[in-house]
């Protein structure tokens, strides 16, 4: 999924002004249909089904999933439901899966009439499969052929299946019950003799995951041996689906993205960093930063068993939480950049909404862990007053934190060198020291 | 690359110590090429070569790529010379790349005029591609055609080019001087009528990447327009590679592993986390530790001008540093054993090796650190001695690190729960409280 090009929506504007449906057609026909969703994304919802209405079903159910996930539920909810019928129909298998999972339940039961009945069982077969499952990532549309035919009968019949096929160049092998019992590629079928039989090119020893398995299995099968598909059967070994390549490969770099905000302490985010909405990040990350907050708590509590002599060393205790505070907050900003700008969800132009939105996350999180900082402090502090120190520390240092984070990938990548350089334990250092000035500074301005 | 599996070594021995050439090339016919490298990977280097001779160069060579990189080049350097020219003629010529960029350059030299010349020509210009640029991920093997043929003629051409292709369900469309005017499938060539001329079927927009642009912008186009593979030409246009579907995948995975080192401070591996050497692994650690504590040392440093009245509260601003080489050694060896969980190279089974390894780098890498601690602590502390209590803290701290930061991912894979979820700042969170504890418990021994 690239992010939305802006570059020829002007043009797109006074075509759509003008009632130019040929010009239209002419662009989203011309270009590649990812190309034309990354050109339209600019557009309104309404101009978007303008674009979409000069183009037959058939590509507009190929330009469609390119955009956002979250943009094609907005387009199908204000669709005139004379559309969603042929649009369902005419997009790809796994595809249409992506975009029902997202939808309300509800919905998906009130458009499915829609859908013509033959699709409609394969909705709701793929739909059916557990999240994560390897039935998840696969599509209903495969070419499939008995073994008792010739390399070229195969051929022929493959014509008249190929519309259907998301990928035709494995082929495979059923018996009478749809049991899977060997592939052949289209390249074995060309270079075989016309007269050879199918069973006599095909493999036998056919690679398969179970629907119900993890999608980490068929994502490790593929990858693996190479294969441009998986078949995925039920528990009689028959045929129900694959998983393509281009689908790993997707689940490959969103589960990398998972991954490494996790690391980062970062719930997942369901949308790009940027169009993620500042509610809901505040949620995926205050969570974990409260439960780290809780943590560095007990540090604090332990340290100030160290029973001071002298009363302004209660602030010795908060050390680590303050800038634990800081090096969390950090992180998760480090990570959010690093991943969004690998995955292009953000580009180095982007900065000023970076840090805009980084200035209100620090905020708002650093405002989050003031709260129990300050009624913490107050426990050991000699005055209420002088407990104001810790949430003030924490709410500075969480500013810090975000913003060094953030802008430090940032700053690698138009140095031209790896944000990712830019590891979680170095942003940590980095606030640490800042935490220790300003809260050295902001004790001796409050303690006087 | 899946690890070694063992379970069929006894048998392999077996036929080995019989000399049962026929079984042995009845195993490895009739096997996955990467399932018989995975079951020999158990045998030393002498009982490999005896399986893959076996088999015809052709065969040996799809199984050779399926060895770790680090064992291609063992079993390279001691094979029989006569061996060498064919196995390196046979293998996929971007898997060859990969083994040759490893291998010492002289060695390359040695061994190239083994091999047939127009083979020499490839290697010499794959090797010639810049490390981390598409032409480094392209293989030379591609289809091509002119664009003045027919569907018919196209298809008989293929069958005689085919041999030779990695892939031929793309199929490109070149001019005279080899430009890239046009690329057709091997779908819409089967489906057109076999008198339809390529020029009217072919796609004239086609998506390419330039030779020296960086490995990103092939890895991208493919993954954004489903691509199986993408066209590499120079800067005339003209074709000279191609990148295919699976190497981008193996690039993908690769750098997601390396991204995650990084961002945990680790310097990216050439090999699997339990392949790397205890020597090797210090250095990629202990490089990045050793940065990180020099930024510690600033803290203390900062720290320490807070004066304290009485003696022992030198302690106090050792507190962030004692803590943060902990939590360091901790976020690598977590960020170490996540990936190396997810991308296969490291079982729930080898968590006995994972507990000696991360012992023996807690202790190495403890000591490491613990010199510049003493030195350091010895200009704030009041004896000598006494200054033992920092390096004493740092080696403990940084030993109970990377316990945690292993075994707790081990933990939550063996309960069912992603190691991905015990993140750098989880773990820096348990860290830091048991080192508090350490250092307080140490202190208090030490001054009594």
């Amino acid at each position: 999924m690239a992010a939305a090009n802006p570059i020829l929506i002007p043009e797109l504007r006074v075509m759509l002004a003008e009632g130019d449906t040929p010009s239209l057609r002419e662009v989203a026909e011309e270009l590649h249909p990812a190309t034309v969703a990354e050109f339209t994304e600019g557009l309104d919802d309404v101009e978007i089904w303008q674009v979409l209405d000069s183009v037959p079903a058939e590509l507009q159910a190929e330009i469609f999933p390119y955009y956002p996930l979250g943009r094609q539920e907005e387009l199908l909810r204000m669709a005139d439901r004379a559309h969603i019928g042929p649009l369902l129909e005419w997009m790809a298998a796994d595809n249409r899966d992506d975009l029902l999972r997202e939808l309300d339940p509800d919905f998906v039961e009130d458009i499915l009439p829609l859908v013509a009945k033959a699709e409609r069982h394969d909705i709701r077969m793929l739909l059916s499969c557990a999240e994560g499952s390897a039935g998840s990532l696969m599509t209903t549309e495969y070419a499939s052929l008995p073994a008792n035919i010739t390399a070229g009968e195969a051929i022929t019949r493959l014509r008249s299946q190929a519309p259907d096929s998301e990928s035709i160049y494995y082929i495979y092998v059923l018996d009478a019950e749809r049991k899977l019992v060997g592939f052949v590629s289209l390249r074995d079928l060309i270079l075989a003799k016309p007269t050879a039989l199918v069973s006599d090119l095909m493999q036998r020893d056919v690679i398969s995951v179970r629907v119900d398995a993890p999608s980490e299995a068929a994502i490790d099968r593929l990858a693996r041996f190479d294969f441009l598909a998986v078949p995925v059967v039920d528990d009689h070994n028959r045929l129900v689906g694959i998983v393509t390549h281009d689908d790993v490969l997707d689940a490959i770099r969103e589960e990398a993205t998972e991954d490494a905000q996790m690391s980062g302490a970062v719930a997942p985010l369901s949308d790009g960093y940027l169009e993620t909405a500042l509610v809901a990040m505040t949620w995926k990350r205050g969570v974990w930063l409260a439960i780290l907050f809780a943590t560095a708590v007990l540090t604090a509590m332990v340290l100030a068993k160290w029973e001071p002599a002298e009363p302004q060393l209660w602030l010795v205790a908060f050390i680590p939480l303050v800038i634990a505070s800081g090096g969390n907050s950090g992180n998760q900003s480090a990570t959010l950049v690093i991943t969004a700008l690998s995955s292009g969800d953000c580009k180095l132009s982007d900065w000023k909404r970076v840090f805009r939105r980084e200035v209100a996350m620090g905020l708002l999180l650093g405002s989050l862990l003031a709260v129990p900082g300050y009624l913490l402090a107050v426990l050991y502090a000699p005055t209420p007053i002088k407990a104001l120190i810790i949430p003030a520390t924490i709410l500075t240092v969480v500013l810090i934190g975000t913003l060094v984070g953030s802008l430090l990938p940032l700053l690698f990548r138009s140095i031209g060198l790896d944000p990712a350089l830019m590891s979680n334990p170095f942003v940590s250092a980095i606030v640490d020291i800042v935490g220790i000035l300003v809260y050295m500074g902001l004790a001796m301005t409050f303690m006087g």
